[in-house]
């Protein structure tokens, strides 16, 4: 007898944020798979179980969340923003794609979520208002010549880059890396924002231009966007600078 | 005397997909502007006001919403989606850029929302699960010879390519030269995935290899999916199939 299997993304952190589809899903479960400090944001009730893991455990968590589901519990794999966005929707399917058959056989949902690059969007203005990618920083999930080649190419087609897990501790100079990469080939005042915990209290936006963009700035919580030759800061009389993106670019044809 | 500007997220269309940040939002304003059936989508009371326009007076827009806000309104401009990705967040700053001072002193937010590649990701597994790029197929926005140029590059960097405004009356051919463009680059098998109505009633799913993807199946309410040469489809009995692009290359250190 086959259950079911929710991967429930959360939002950015603000409680206004996460949708009532997401609510929803976490009410019908029964045991829940996830970070600690992403089910510390839940309120669950005495009868629901959580089996909490370190964050770097996502496919022993995502297979013994699939594990309980085939035995017809109603689970949730829970994560912060938006499941399929580096995170939890990923490594279920991965686990279901290299795992036995019965697995494929669960009913299988993704609750979608705001993901932290919108939401540190918009905080600071519309720096995404254009074409714009993801790309996460981590080397421990792609060679780094990877990731520079990966940064040269989209710098050099004109997107607005969004970079996830920027720095850890194990990770420290990745990030600061990343920007000389990208120095020779974006104009010296490409607005960089660092976007740390948008939406939740210890909030912290900052926006500097790429040439003096300060790595250390950046810690787990930051989504750091760095703007296309195109970008703008618009400033503000007693309030914060505004950053965006025009959604035209010269030589349109309207 | 300045009021309130709040551009506002309403999320693909599903009524349980919009952020409990929007709805207050749209609690809190006096006039709304938008897109009229963006608008039709609010439960707006007798007391607030509705200025529907048409979807590609956008700048107009923008103007007529900070005129209202920089007289002491409080006034929602509204999207679908998230409002910060091709849409009206980016609009209303390029407004204040080129506007008048006091426009600058508007108490202007963005609620950010699930935007549609998010919705579709989440609909078919997680295609979206590691590196990606959104693209706007408009050539109303950018020349032709830019958007095959990013198109380019970005398939030949890796990432999984989601594009918006893939189609419409008056750009027929464009979405067929993008996938013209993508064939030599991409593996013949890489899935294309066609997302049309996320959420919605009227929501439709169809996966095909980009060797034989076909451009009519999309229409303007659809985006475009286009696989790395790392996404995967696990066929499932008696479901649909699931479509991921895995966390970790090969090659990565762990």
């Amino acid at each position: 007898m086959s259950g079911r299997l929710t991967v429930v993304g959360t939002g950015p952190g603000d409680p206004r944020q996460t949708t009532p589809e997401a609510l929803e899903a976490i009410a019908a479960a029964s045991h829940f798979f996830g970070y600690g400090p992403y089910l510390d944001r839940l309120s669950l009730r005495p009868d629901q179980v959580r089996v909490a893991s370190d964050n770097r455990e996502e496919l022993d968590r995502a297979k013994a969340a699939l594990t309980h589901a085939a035995e017809g519990a109603d689970v949730c794999v829970v994560s912060g923003g938006d499941p399929g966005v580096f995170a939890m929707a990923a490594a279920v399917c991965e686990a279901i794609d290299h795992g036995p058959d019965i697995w494929r056989e669960i009913d299988f949902r993704v609750t979608p979520g705001v993901t932290a690059m919108l939401a540190v969007a918009a905080r600071i203005g519309a720096p995404l208002g254009h074409d714009f990618c993801a790309i996460s920083l981590s080397d421990n999930l792609k060679p780094w010549e990877i990731i520079t080649r990966r940064l040269a190419l989209v710098a050099e087609a004109g997107l607005v880059i969004a970079l996830y897990n920027p720095i850890s501790k194990a990770r420290p100079w990745q990030l600061g890396a990343a920007f000389d990469v990208l120095r020779p080939i974006l104009p010296a005042q490409t607005p960089v924002i660092f976007g740390r915990a948008a939406g939740r209290p210890d909030e912290r936006m900052r926006v500097m231009p790429l040439a003096e963009a300060d790595a250390t700035v950046a810690d787990m919580a930051t989504c750091v966007i760095i703007g296309s030759p195109e970008t703008r800061v618009i400033a503000r009389p007693g309030r914060g600078d505004l950053v965006y993106t025009p959604r035209f670019l010269p030589g349109a044809r309207t």
